[in-house]
């Protein structure tokens, strides 16, 4: 598929759908939606809507059809895998309209517009004494229909699970322009195939997500977070999986490297942390509940196994502002990294107790191809987001010889039976290495799942699927 | 697609597969194969077969596929919707020898056979300190790949999710005979479309699943048990979305009719409980965790919120003997429904705080077409399985009126915003209700799937989808 240039004839049917001031096709808009977080890519639209409801959306996928022109879902640009890049051209469907919020605190459920901020929407649940768990660091941007397509995770996963774990029902339109319900609003449904799991971390390409219904759960009320810093780096990895061992599901379980600590402190002004040369690395851990006496017994459980590993000593965040300070350090490691140099986001995962074994193997890899990374992630589910730093390495190395450290990194996820992608998705600079994960048999599935939805290949072609099968 | 009678080549290809002592074409075998626990059906298969693996199984499959027999897989025949019946004939394929159990103390994970009891299974993860939450009434029987097939639930789904939470991978033996694995091994995964919850509660039509990875939980120490008896039934039912409201999530949250206790103690010899007259429902309410004084705090939580209805004494279970005494009572209530009369189970579920409208509906309509019914269920999920009661209704009504009368309690639960089935599947019986829930394109969409993994139709024909779409 080549880049789209689309006909004048279908422009001006477009503008009837949404209207003249929400079709937009000069370069500064096209170039703002044409990019999202992940490295440096910029890939705009040919056009930009904004339609305003499910039923314009739906008279767009039609169109798009008749044409065979592409569309790519756009939210909140803050994706890690391409997702929203209009590799093709074609429309940028943006869906910024549609982010209504609505809480119902009787059933403890939400409905939301896909545009609605995850945090806004976090907020507005804890107004109603209500909690959406699902917490992914750029939460102040990124939008809850993201969430759903890339099935986002986040810090508080490893108690809580992740964004499929709250979805109860999607409106979507399809790539062909129905509009359907995928299941009913219910906690539980055995009810036919599961397409509402189908479409959870779809990455927009098999419909788009008009409204998204979300279980709540009542809020806790009180938290302890106590960074703990570690002399072996693998030893901090190890300890992840005692605290399991001892019976402890702490609410968050984050790990830093010394160098992801470092560069999050120098690009922060306003948190100060002392950390002793020794330190290779750091376990950011929380529990959470409604009885401050437990979790305090429940801390102290997790001291006890902390000392069991070779450990300074551990600073618990006394203050609301302390324990801001702490999350915004560790919220802002991808930022900070992205501010440094050109790098390269993967988010490998595996079975928690495989992660030291992990880290090790990426850092031989590193060793071999030459490339340094910083490793930081969610720890407690085996989640370890490495960052590989281009540095001053030649741009001939960085093309050629990192994708086969890519490829081994994650042929080692895949032996220690974990997988390429934790909470990222796959879009479109991770699908050549899905053959890593899956044979002929299962990408041939995924494939013909995609050629029942969207028979012609418009909706957000070219992500997921590897270019050759 | 008739009955089938298969040719005695295949039946000598298929004994070379299995081996001779694994193939069964008797009547009394074919019989006991020939039914699950769904009202009074029995369709025998042609002949049964139990494979000892995945490769024997795959081995059939491709010869099912040469010769287009339908293939049935069968694991506890504890199914309420039919999904385990022979209804075209064919090979009945028992995953009996598939059975093992395998606990990763590393991981929390479990590494299981399909044919696995699902009581032997969550007391080998006690055994080692953990837990498998999912607790379907018919534990002691059941398999956990029948579990994962009808995405069952159970007592703890309120708290704990169902079935499908904890499937974290799964090997399955699709119908044309290719072994493939579904996802990783891992708590998170973004990496393609979601094809282990794809294969989860798709009832044995898209795939045999032969091994199954699940998450555990560190097991609780402790949980307080009581039961709640209501003068008004309705009342019950408001009772359960306030102890919600109140910030209070029981592990469990069991609704019963009046009849439901009457037919349970009735049927049980060494249960004893004293039930006022007056006595409409009660409500039995479990919490549990690792410190009973927060166990008792939570208890008094939910009994301020009780008190608010017009209730009877409360009666907390004080030793293990009470506590399984009461468990038993509401676990039977099935059966003893069944010792009474024939009877069809309707799986109903609705969100929460519907659930008095629901009950309320379904008395109306119980009238209107001259039926009782005995209704209870996991009301914390709004989960009310409504039990039709035959009694001395004619056969001509049984079989044309109550049907009209299922459908319109059907409509209703999809009114306010439910489903067909919260835990028990469509399968057989539910299948021509499957228009309530969806429309031609959705049933369209499912069959397409349907097709692409079973392109011959041979796996677990006549399921899930309605004759007619």
């Amino acid at each position: 598929m080549d880049t789209t240039t689309l006909p004048q004839q279908m422009i001006a049917q477009l503008e009837n759908i949404v209207g003249q001031s929400f079709l937009f096709s000069d370069t500064a808009t096209r170039t703002h939606y044409g990019h999202d977080e992940t490295e440096d890519y910029n890939f705009p639209p040919s056009v930009v809507v904004k339609p305003a409801n499910a039923q314009e959306i739906s008279e767009i996928m039609k169109l798009a059809n008749i044409y065979k022109i592409p569309v790519v879902p756009i939210g909140g640009r803050t994706g890690l895998s391409g997702g929203a890049l209009s590799i093709y051209g074609g429309i940028g469907l943006s869906t910024e309209r549609l982010n209504s919020i609505t809480i119902d605190e009787k059933n403890l459920q939400a409905i939301l517009g896909p545009a609605a901020i995850t945090q806004q929407f976090q907020e507005a649940a804890l107004e109603k004494g209500l909690f959406y768990p699902p917490d992914p660091s750029s939460r102040g941007s990124c939008t809850i229909g993201g969430n759903v397509a890339e099935n986002a995770g986040g810090a508080r996963a490893v108690k809580y699970g992740v964004t499929k774990d709250y979805v109860l029902n999607l409106e979507v339109v399809l790539p062909t322009g129905e509009i359907i319900r995928t299941g009913a609003n219910t906690l539980k449904n055995s009810t036919g195939y599961n397409l509402t799991q189908l479409m959870v971390g779809s990455e927009g390409t098999l419909g788009i997500i008009t409204q998204i219904v979300m279980k709540l759960l009542p809020k806790n009320t009180h938290n302890v977070l106590m960074l703990v810093p570690f002399f072996k780096a693998e030893q901090a990895c190890e300890a992840v999986a005692a605290i399991f061992r001892a019976g402890v599901v702490p609410s968050a379980l984050e790990f830093m490297e010394r160098d992801a600590i470092d560069w999050g402190l120098r690009f922060l002004d306003n948190v100060n942390l002392n950390v002793k040369d020794e330190v290779q690395a750091h376990l950011l851990i929380e529990v959470d509940g409604n009885y401050p006496d437990i979790l305090f017994a429940e801390a102290e459980k997790i001291m006890n196994v902390m000392e069991q590993f070779d450990i300074d000593e551990v600073l618990y965040a006394d203050t609301e502002e302390q324990k801001n300070a702490l999350w915004k350090l560790r919220r802002t490691v991808a930022e900070a990294v992205k501010s440094n140099s050109i790098y390269k986001e993967e988010d490998t995962v595996v079975p928690r107790y495989e992660l030291p074994t992990l880290l090790k193997g990426v850092k031989a890899i590193g060793e071999k191809y030459g490339f340094k990374s910083v490793c930081y992630g969610h720890a407690g589910d085996g989640n370890l987001h490495v960052n590989i730093i281009k540095g001053d390495m030649s741009d001939d190395n960085w093309k050629n010889e990192v994708p086969k450290g890519i490829r081994e990194i994650f042929e080692l996820t895949v032996s220690l039976k974990g997988t390429l992608s934790g909470e990222h998705g796959i879009g479109y600079v991770q699908k050549n290495y899905m053959d890593i994960a899956f044979d002929k048999k299962q990408l041939g599935l995924m494939k013909a799942i995609k050629g029942i939805f969207d028979p012609n290949n418009i909706l957000n072609p070219g992500k997921i699927l590897p270019d050759v099968i």
